[in-house]
C-alpha cells in the first residue's frame, strides 16, 4: 500500500539544487521572479509540479539545459507541489531566504551542490510525496584542532565572514 | 520498530488543509490570531498535538466543522508537535507567510486543497512522527505552449499576476 | 537499496533540542552568533554534518557538555547537511524564528524537550539522509472544557499571552 | 534653500492609507501583486513617484476611485520614490507586513485611516522628501482601569486576541 | 502652520529605549507578548499613542518602573500612533527583528541607550508627529587601526562574533 | 535650538547608496557579511556612526574607493547610529530585504542611484539625526497609455517580471 523509494537527482557536480515543497501554479513565476530580482548574472531553471487538473511540469528559467534538468527531475520525481530550482553563476546562499518567504512556498528539503537521494513515497492511485533526502556523504568523524583552524580561515579568506 | 502507514486526510474538497510541525501549546492561540489578523472573514478550525504533560489535541478557530475536522484529524494522524489548519473563504497563499513566522512554527509539510495521504512513522511506545505527505496526483508531463499561455492568462485573470 | 532506521537522541529531559537541515559549514557560525545575539545567557552547543570535502562534525558553542551532546547525536544521526541546537537558560521560542531566518538553514524538525526518535534512511554508499522525528508521546484524547481553561491560565501565569 | 510644508492627505475617513518610501517602478507592481495575494476581495489604489528619467507617478489598482485618490495624492506630496496605497474591504494589519517584505520598500511612514498630515521638505531644485506624518489625534491622557477594560474587551470581541 | 520641537526623552541611562511608528491600540498587546516570548528575564514597560476615539496612552509592561517611564515619554511626545519601550536586563539586538515583524508596527525611529532628543512636528489642531530623532553624540572622526582593532577585539569578547 | 540643514549626498551617478538607521558597531560587520553572502561579485563600502564612547565613523568593505565615500559622507552628515552603503557591480533590490532583517537595523531612508539631499537636524550640544531625505526629483504628472506601455515592457525585458 505504501511503496518507497530512491531517487538519484540527475545533475552535473557543478549544479547548485534547491528542492522545496510548494503550492500552486503561480510558484514558477514567484520563483523566478525572486531569484533574477536577487542575484545579477544568475543562471537557473526551474520545476513545480502541479498535483491537480492538467497535473502538468510547469517550469521557468533563464537557462535551457538547467530548465530542462529541473523539468527532468520533477517528472522523474514525480511528488505533487514539489519544486526544484538548478542554478550556476549563483550559490543558494544567495537566494535560499527570498525563496522561503514566496507565499507559496511551504519547506525547502535540501540545497546543495552534492549529488542527492530523494526518498519517495508512493500510494496505490500512483500519488506520491518526498520523505526526506540524502544530501551528500555521511559524516566520518569530529573535526580536528586544524580542521577548525582550517574552516575559519576558509570562511574568511572568501569574505563571508570577517 | 518502525511501523510506517498512510493516513488518509478526512476533508471535503473545497477545504484548504495547512498542515506543520510546531511545539508548545501556544501554537493555537497564535495560529488563531495570525488568521484573524491577517484575512478578513476567514472561516477556519485548527488542532495541534500536544505531546507531553496531559498530551490533549488542543484546538481554536470560528467555525465548528472546520475545528471538528481539525481535532478528528490530528487525533488521527497522532503525531507530537503535529498542527492542521482547515479553512474556507480564504487561500493558504493569504496566511503561510504569517503561519511560517510564528514563532512556534519549525515547518510546514503541505498546503492544499487536494485530497493528502500522510505517511507516519511509529516508535514501539506508540510516538507518532510525519515523514511527509503525497499531495494530490503525480504529473503527467511537462507543460506545452498552450499549457503555458493558459497558466499566463489564468494568473493574469484572477489578478495574482499582472 | 534503502534502509531505514530509528535512531534515539541522547539528551537530559531539561534541555532543548533543535534539529534542522542546512548547508554549507558557515552554519556552524551563524548559529552561534544568532543564538549568543538573541538570548542574554543562553547556554548552548550546536553540530552542523559537513557532507562533502572532509566531511567532518563542525561545531560551536558556550557550553562544553552541550557542545560534546550536539557533536555525537549529529555524529550518530550521520545525515548530510543537518544541524542540532542544544540549549539550556532558554526557551526554541526565544530563537526559532532566529533561526528560520540563517541564509543557510532550509528547514527545521522539531524543537522540543521531549525524548526524540530521528527516523533515517541510508543508501547504499552509506549516505543518511533525516525523514522525520517521532517528537514525545502521541496524543491521548482532545482537551475538555477544563483543559481548555488550564491552558488559557497557564499561559497567561507565565507572560506568554495577555 | 530649505522650504518645509504640511500636505494633508485627500481621503474619505472610511478609507485605509499606507504610506512608505521605496525605489524603483517595479514597487507598482510588487504592490499590486502582494494585496491581491494577501486579502480576498479587498479594493485598493496605489501609486508611486518615479524620480529619474521620465519621472512619472505610475499607478496600479483594481478600484478606480481609489487609484486616481493614490496618484493625485502622490502627485501633491510629490516627493521621489515615495509610496500611497489606498484601500477599502481590508486593514493595514492584514497586508502591512508582507508591504514590509517587498524587496524595493525602503521604510512605511503610517498606516492609518485617521487624517493625516505629510510634512514635506523641498530643496532649491524643486526636489522633494517626506520627513514624517502627524496621523490623527495627540493623545489626551493615561488610559484608566476602564479604558483597559474596554481596551481588552473589545480586541476580544473581534477575535484579533483570545 | 507648522511648528517644530526637541523633545527630550527622560530616561536612566542604563535603560535602553526602541522608539517606533505603529496603528491600532492591539500594539501593545503584541509589544508585550513578542517581549515577553523572546528573552526570559526580561524587565520592560511599553507604551502607544492611541490617535483617534478616546485618544488614551494605552500601555504594557511587567516592570511598573518602565512602564511609568514609557507612558510619560510617550504623553510629552504627544505624536499619534507612536510607540516607546524602555528595557532593562536585555538589549535592542535581542528583540528588534521581532518587534520589526509585528503586523502593526510600520517602522523604528531608534534603538539606543544614548539620550535621545525626538524632533516633533505639531499642526493648527495640535496634532504631532515624529520626523525623527538625534540619536547620542555626533561622530568625531574616522576609526584608526587601533579604534579597528579594539573593535574587532570587542565584538568576538562578548561573544557577538566568532 | 533646533537647527535644520540639507547636506547632500557626495557620489558617482553610478553608484547606489542605501541609507538608514541602525545602533551598536556590530553593524559594520553584520551589513558586510550580508552583502558579501548575498551578491557574487559586488563591490562595496560601507560606514556608521558611533554615537557613544570613542564615536568613531566604524567601516568595512571590499572597495576602497566605495569605503571612503562612505566614511566621508557619513562623517559629514554626522548623525549618531546612521550608516550607508555605496555599492557597484549590484542593485539596492538585491540586497535590501537582507539589510532589513539585519537585528541592528532600525529603518532605511532611502535606497536610490539619484543624487540626495539629506535634511539634517542639529541641537545645541552639536548631535545631530536624519529627518528624511530627498530622493531625485519630483514627480512631473500622471503615466500615460504609452508611459504604462513602457513600463511593462521594461520590467519584462530586463527579465524582473514574467
Amino acid at each position: 500500500m505504501l511503496d518507497l523509494r530512491l531517487i538519484k537527482v540527475n545533475k552535473p557536480q557543478d549544479v547548485n539544487l534547491i528542492l522545496g515543497q510548494s503550492h500552486f501554479i503561480k510558484t514558477v513565476e514567484d520563483l523566478y521572479e525572486v531569484l533574477v530580482n536577487n542575484v545579477p548574472g544568475i543562471k537557473f531553471g526551474l520545476a513545480f509540479a502541479e498535483s491537480s487538473g492538467a497535473c502538468k511540469v510547469r517550469s521557468e528559467g533563464n537557462d535551457p539545459e538547467l530548465k530542462k534538468m529541473a523539468e527532468g527531475n520533477i517528472l522523474e520525481i514525480g511528488a505533487g507541489h514539489t519544486f526544484a530550482v538548478f542554478m550556476r553563476d549563483a550559490y543558494p546562499i544567495n537566494v535560499l531566504n527570498a525563496i522561503k518567504n514566496i507565499p507559496e512556498v511551504c519547506s525547502i528539503y535540501c540545497a546543495t551542490a552534492n549529488s542527492v537521494d530523494v526518498i519517495v513515497a508512493q500510494n496505490q492511485a500512483g500519488g506520491r510525496g518526498i520523505l526526506g533526502v540524502i544530501d551528500g556523504a555521511a559524516p566520518v568523524g569530529l573535526e580536528t584542532e586544524s580542521d577548525i583552524a582550517w574552516r575559519k580561515a576558509f570562511l574568511r579568506k572568501i569574505g563571508y565572514k570577517l
